[in-house]
């Protein structure tokens, strides 16, 4: 049923499916990247974790009527997915201030915005992935205005839907990073993958970090870490 | 008439008006900085040119109906103006790429937008004045959605105003800086100066850089290009 490899990206290999063309399939890898690539390693068992983390995540925004590419999971490290064309955005939604924010505008760290910040940088690796602001998305992104509101409406209500369920597992989310795609009808449906590696989140009750930054920073073990999120998620989140 | 020294910033020096609490002198310097201050000089009679040309200009916008903070040249280097609160905003509006935004977003060099970019910059020298977007002008520059939008249509006006009034003049407005200021009413109005250091102006015919990119990448005598600007609003460019 998998067919060809189509692409091959840091995170991920997209496939395609035998006689749906309609359709792929994408098999996370085990690698983790950081800093624009310039940082990297191997982790055994890190892309079943994102894959696991990822179809829960989406299982449970489908509940809740966000629509994505999400088909369903095929295996621990792969799933399988409609075939969107990717909006070259990063929707970056951000709850409290910490990283890259905070040195580029003079934020405080751990500032609570009073309403989520959202940012799109475009998705250039050879430019660094510049912040970019609505009239350039407009230029370089092949979307329209309608469409970017379409996204932040989307982003916001995937964001309350996502701090609700990660608070219910004992997490603070704290910032994340979403993809989007467009179906051949021209729908945008969100896309990409929601993880850790995608994600901030901290332990509400000891601030701890659970999320990239733990590789990024080198002040844990990814794997547990990863490891404990997914246990979290299973426990605390029912999907019908 | 003119008061105490309130503040010197890198191209003006800013006086009270004695018994005119609302209202505030600019002075002119000859100083040009560029690469946020880190080139510097200084020009015999530029703080003229630049003052003198400014006024023009904001004469002239006021005569198409465009609020300012600007009341009347008071002498070859000083005008009197209206005291307003600065918005921390850089608004850049864009008609042709050229210099940073074609290194940022990798656009290439002299593409005509089909519609006018507008960027904000967020002014703190500590910072290098970053790009923003709206969410963080709200955020840290004290402006709501309301005069976002009221800044960018303004600005879109002065933008087809002013590339009329340089065409005239045989100048093409590749792109400029406005800065506005809130009146103590509320209400917000153009403020700071327009001017070669401030517009990026090509010579129509011959394409010459005729603005301050002369002293940012040595390619000419200043002091003649701006007094070239002058004669030529001068002549064409006629108030009542």
């Amino acid at each position: 049923m998998k067919g060809s490899l189509l692409y091959e990206g840091k995170a991920k290999k997209v496939y395609h499916v035998e006689g749906q063309d309609q359709q792929l399939i994408l098999s996370y890898k085990n690698d983790a990247t950081a800093f624009n690539g310039k940082k990297k390693a191997e982790f055994e068992g890190k892309g079943r974790l994102n894959n696991l983390i990822t179809s829960k995540i989406f299982q449970y925004l489908h509940a809740q009527g966000i629509s994505s590419h999400f088909i369903k999971a095929l295996n621990d490290t792969e799933q399988q997915v409609y075939k969107t064309e990717i909006i070259p955005l990063e929707v970056v939604i951000r709850n409290i201030a910490t990283g890259s924010i905070t040195k580029r505008l003079g934020i405080e760290e751990k500032t609570v915005f009073l309403q989520p910040i959202i940012e799109l940088f475009y998705k250039d690796d050879s430019l660094d992935d510049p912040l970019i602001n609505d009239e350039h998305a407009k230029l370089l992104a092949n979307v329209t205005e309608y469409d970017l509101d379409d996204l932040k409406i989307e982003a916001l209500k995937i964001n309350s839907l996502l701090k609700k369920v990660f608070l219910e597992a004992g997490l603070t989310l704290v910032d994340f990073k979403l993809e989007f795609g467009r179906l051949p009808d021209g729908s945008i449906v969100l896309a990409d993958e929601i993880s850790p590696d995608t994600c901030r989140l901290w332990d509400t009750k000891t601030g701890e970090k659970m999320d990239k930054d733990v590789f990024r920073n080198d002040i844990g073990d990814l794997i547990e870490v990863y490891q404990t999120i997914l246990n979290r998620l299973e426990e605390k989140v029912c999907v019908k």
